[in-house]
């Protein structure tokens, strides 16, 4: 097979067949995509389902920690997971620049591989196009997934309520830092790996310790702080939380000071906020931190009555400050 | 609101929520998406479901017939309705140029609305990313479908049998050459017009005419020709078309004589290809032909047993050749 890709291998015909059969179906191999119908039949369980999309754009393809692919299937996955579902099926959207490496498109392939075994699901039906030579900058990947809602738990962006506490699962800023730095070719003595990761386990053993959880998220773009605001208006409460409680990296930290960027804005791909009842923060803080992807996990805050969509940060030295969503860009193409 | 894309809409923040709060709710507006949750939470009629995805990257945005907005609607639509499911719900991905007209993006999200209108379906969940100018080539839509599949029917590329009729619901050609000449800048005395479309009602009332259908499949990239090969291949038989049943549209014929293109080969957005047991034939093409998608419809050709895979032109003129699966590109970007 050439090792380039071509714009016919998007065509349709006879150079797409192959780069199904050789590429595509040997990594994601399942009887359902085996079948290459323009549809995939799926049987799902009894009760709802969730349904989420995203595109990944990022810039470098591979970075310190993981890839596009990686990236493509873990982001998708947690935002099902976050919704309390439990993630069955991805579709997976290829759209690839004229003379892109083949071997890197394996690379990427086998990367997804991985992270969809991972996180138990399976890729069942996908779509390649082929755009010309400047376009695309490399490839560029959609997925969309598809989850079975748990029973009995009810989680909402509108759930907090004041004297709710807020935890996060680890230390921020990792994704975006570690992408940044691969871009601009930093050379730094530790270098900070991303945290990309399918969180469906770690999040599912949360709900199990904690069942009255009211809602999680997962902060990648915009960050923490973004991701905050959003909860703060749509539950119309306020939220106070604690610089000293959120677990930064120290390399991370270092990055942000140079370059003038606040970690609670950059975005992370393997963490979750959750907001909990009191009573049942301890429980899923311990089943938090039992978790490999939630060993940093930290109560950071609470919910607060008044001023309703205001998040405000309880400084280091004691003073006190809004945080707002972000407002411009501070790390384009990071995910 | 400003009047270009800058890549703060694609960053998560408050640029990316004026976007989905001015252009997307209102256009997609159901109580679904209203949430803005990460996944839409949806509820499936008891059976199996559907799923599928196709990335669009059609050039130009705009053409004769249509746009890449009904195109993203329309494609995975029919790639839901030609497997038997009844689809229900789309995700959308937009992956947007820097720079790009708001105006632009208001036109192709209109158009979105009014095809997901004319189908029955609801889109529910989404995503942005804009990547910097130069890339993407103004805008790359991807969309994702779920549907329910009609009980009591089988159809899969492996049923074709020998006898059965091959139906074709209209003329071939349209949507590929109405693509190119938009492109090329092609002035010509009736211009062409893309035949994209919504097929799932012709194929519920095929189905309903002519429940032993085998096989459905819309045959868009590769056209005709390719999609017949993989049907031949796929059921193991051979396959006989007759050049002078195939509906063409004199203005593409001539066209296509101009430029070297084989119609066979050209791309189809609104068409369908039917494998019928003989004696449901007539019912079948006299369904598709009481639909205003439909009224060109023609029995083709037939499946025939023996040398497995092929698929045979009876010409005009009375010789016979075969028919390959398309070797290269003929019309990158058509889709």
């Amino acid at each position: 097979m050439e090792d380039k890709i071509l714009l016919a291998h998007g065509s349709g015909g006879k150079l797409y067949r192959r780069l199904v059969n050789e590429v595509f179906l040997p990594a994601f191999q399942n009887p359902v995509l085996a079948k290459l119908e323009d549809q995939a039949n799926l049987t799902v369980p009894k009760g709802n389902i969730a349904f989420t999309t995203d595109s990944y754009v990022v810039n470098p393809l591979f970075f310190p920690g993981g890839d596009i692919g990686k990236l493509a299937v873990c982001g998708t996955v947690n935002d099902l997971a976050v919704g309390g579902a439990k993630p069955l099926y991805l579709s997976v959207g290829f759209i690839i620049e004229e003379g892109f490496s083949l071997s890197s498109l394996r690379d990427i392939v086998n990367s997804m591989k991985k992270a969809a075994e991972e996180a138990g699901v399976e890729i069942v039906t996908g779509d390649t196009k082929v755009v010309e030579k400047g376009l695309a900058d490399g490839l560029y990947i959609n997925t969309a997934g598809i989850g079975v809602t748990r029973e009995g738990i009810n989680l909402s962006s509108t759930n907090a309520q004041p004297g709710d506490l807020i935890l996060l699962s680890g230390t921020i800023g990792d994704h975006g830092i570690a992408v940044m730095a691969a871009r601009e070719g930093l050379t730094v003595m530790s270098p900070v790996l991303s945290d990309v990761a399918p969180l469906n386990g770690m999040i599912s053993d949360l709900i199990d310790a904690a069942p009255g959880v009211r809602v999680m998220r997962d902060p990648t773009r915009g960050g923490v702080a973004t991701t905050l605001n959003e909860l703060a208006a749509a539950s119309r409460v306020s939220m106070k939380i604690y610089e000293t409680e959120i677990p930064v990296r120290e390399e991370v930290a270092s990055v942000c000071e140079i370059f003038g960027f606040d970690p609670l804005y950059v975005a992370n791909e393997g963490k979750i906020l959750a907001v909990v009842p009191k009573d049942q923060a301890d429980d899923a803080l311990r089943a938090l931190r039992q978790h490999r992807y939630g060993r940093n996990a930290a109560i950071i805050g609470e919910v607060t009555a008044g001023n309703p969509g205001k998040v405000y940060l309880e400084t280091a030295i004691g003073g006190s400050r809004v945080i707002d969503m972000m407002a411009g860009e501070q790390l384009p193409r990071i995910c």
